[in-house]
């Protein structure tokens, strides 16, 4: 995929829940010079603190790519999306977009990209074709996310990891997995648009051998314990061959994300699971820290589930949102 | 998929080997009466026992598919069987294959066939849309196959499930998730071909709530143990919500299957393995028995291996292509 134009209008849609913009989130929290402008349609009440802008004002304002920013279940584009779209590429924008449903196989999108010779990067989609994957042992030093379920922190406690080895001058490369992630690393594999068959295989290739004092910082995907996306999760694990795996947790959602009457497993299930699945290609696997996302919590009760959480499971136990990443790149090995 | 028509004329091609054409003979001993016919190439050493008829003699006869049964180095369509292929669409057959390369992308194949208004079963490749996975408790009831590795048995072990079962006069339905499979059912879905996102929605609409006394004998693949292919059988066992597992194993095998110095998990930790796995979505699941496939050894010792294996697991254990699979079925809760 070639990188997209920036800076970004960041397309909302209307979007009514924090977790289903956490693609326009990242790229104005995580890349800030290239998030410009945002635009909502009727019925969003979201908003990331950017201007509001029609895709004209934002193609005078010298925006090149509408960032469609946003994800709904399934992964499809509603037909009232595809105006704005249009509008978009009509104005002279390129569009960029992570759905199951690709921008090129909606024909008045596609039609309106030719006519007015812009650019539609799908994002989800890898035309690139893998090898299986070989689980064979490759150099360089890897971490990888995982969760307790999907949606409540993998990425962005990976990117406060690659922030953070930078700030210390380590040699580090987060890689990114997910349509949110490669919107902002400007590169990636959405491992769960990739054929099931090659699922590790592709992780393999994403996170190379590399220099033996360099990390790749590999954003997990799903939980081990969701019934829709365990599968991903599995061979994302085998693939990563991380030595170094950070566990990631919400400790007040009610249920599976998308599953109603589903809870969450138990912390301590989840990091055995883990790491007992982890060590079939990385036989030295090990969570070595828990990422809390508390943004559900006042400073004084978060400080205390974190607290509780870290002497329950006798693991470094931090909330990279609110005081950053260094307990866990404290956590690593030398 | 819609399911193909039967019965079928069997494309051996110019087969020199049995392993090439596993996809007919599975058809030929699974489901002897659709398969009417064989028709084969110069150069062809192979023979099922069935008539030889040209493409017009077996539409005659009564045929409705030509199944091309037959895997090349590659797995590509080559000219000289385009021909044959075309002829069977002008003579009136559907055609059914299991190639990477799609008969609907060749050309003159696709052209044919809309010609005389037929159809291609391109049963590697599925076109239909999935949800994704939801693990909501479904009617029915569902055993699934497992494996310590790949290609080992458990296709086998399904059918022969399937038939004793009716056999017993019980409502038993064979779901195929392999290519080999699908040529057996006329259906079915290759998982390993699903977008790594739908495998477990894939398997929950390949075997749908059901009568309560009705069995769904889910083909399994792959193994949790392998590094290539993990992530889809954990997708397979969280979609089949199976109550019963059966695991398969080949206790001769010096490797995981493509993987050399790889070697296969011990059956206890594969057994135990599956089934906390599967309890996400199936609370009672359990392994029942164990299938174990001795066609490395002679008969005497087919014997020791099993009472040894049954005895060290307190499982019911047996080969079902040596004795039926009547010690799986007795196995099971009325």
């Amino acid at each position: 995929m070639r990188e997209a134009e920036s800076p970004y209008l960041l397309f909302l849609g209307d979007a009514r829940d924090e977790l289903s913009i956490k693609g326009a989130t990242g790229v104005r929290i995580w890349r800030p010079d290239k998030a410009r402008a945002q635009i909502r349609l009727a019925g969003c009440n979201q908003d990331l603190g950017l201007p509001d802008m029609t895709t004209r004002e934002a193609a005078d304002a010298g925006c090149r790519t509408m960032l469609v920013g946003v994800a709904n279940a399934g992964g499809f584009i509603p037909d009232h999306w595809s105006t704005t779209i249009i509008e978009a590429l009509e104005a002279g924008l390129d569009v960029m977009a992570g759905m199951h449903t690709r921008l090129a196989d909606i024909p008045a999108i596609a039609e309106a990209a030719r006519r007015h010779g812009r650019t539609l990067h799908d994002v989800r989609q890898s035309t690139r074709e893998f090898s299986v994957g070989k689980g064979t042992p490759r150099s360089g030093r890897r971490l990888l996310t995982v969760g307790t379920d999907s949606s409540l922190g993998k990425m962005f406690t990976s990117l406060a990891i690659e922030r953070e080895m930078h700030d210390r001058g380590m040699k580090a490369t987060f890689r990114a997995t997910g349509q949110s992630g490669i919107f902002i690393a400007g590169s990636g594999i959405a491992v769960d648009g990739v054929v099931a068959d090659f699922i590790s295989g592709a992780v393999e290739w994403l996170a190379p051998a590399n220099d033996p004092d360099h990390w790749d910082i590999i954003e997990g995907q799903g939980s081990l314990f969701h019934p829709s996306f365990a599968g991903v999760s599995l061979g994302l694990l085998h693939g990563a061959q991380a030595e170094a795996l950070v566990m990631c947790h919400e400790p007040t959602r009610a249920h599976m994300r998308g599953l109603p009457g589903r809870s969450l497993p138990p912390l301590r299930h989840c990091i055995e699971a883990n790491e007992r699945m982890a060590r079939l290609t990385a036989p030295d696997a090990r969570v070595v820290a828990i990422s809390i996302n508390t943004s559900a919590f006042a400073e004084e009760e978060a400080h205390r589930e974190i607290a509780t959480t870290a002497a329950e499971h006798d693991l470094p136990c931090g909330d990279p949102v609110r005081h950053g990443a260094a307990f866990i790149v404290d956590a690593l090995a030398p």
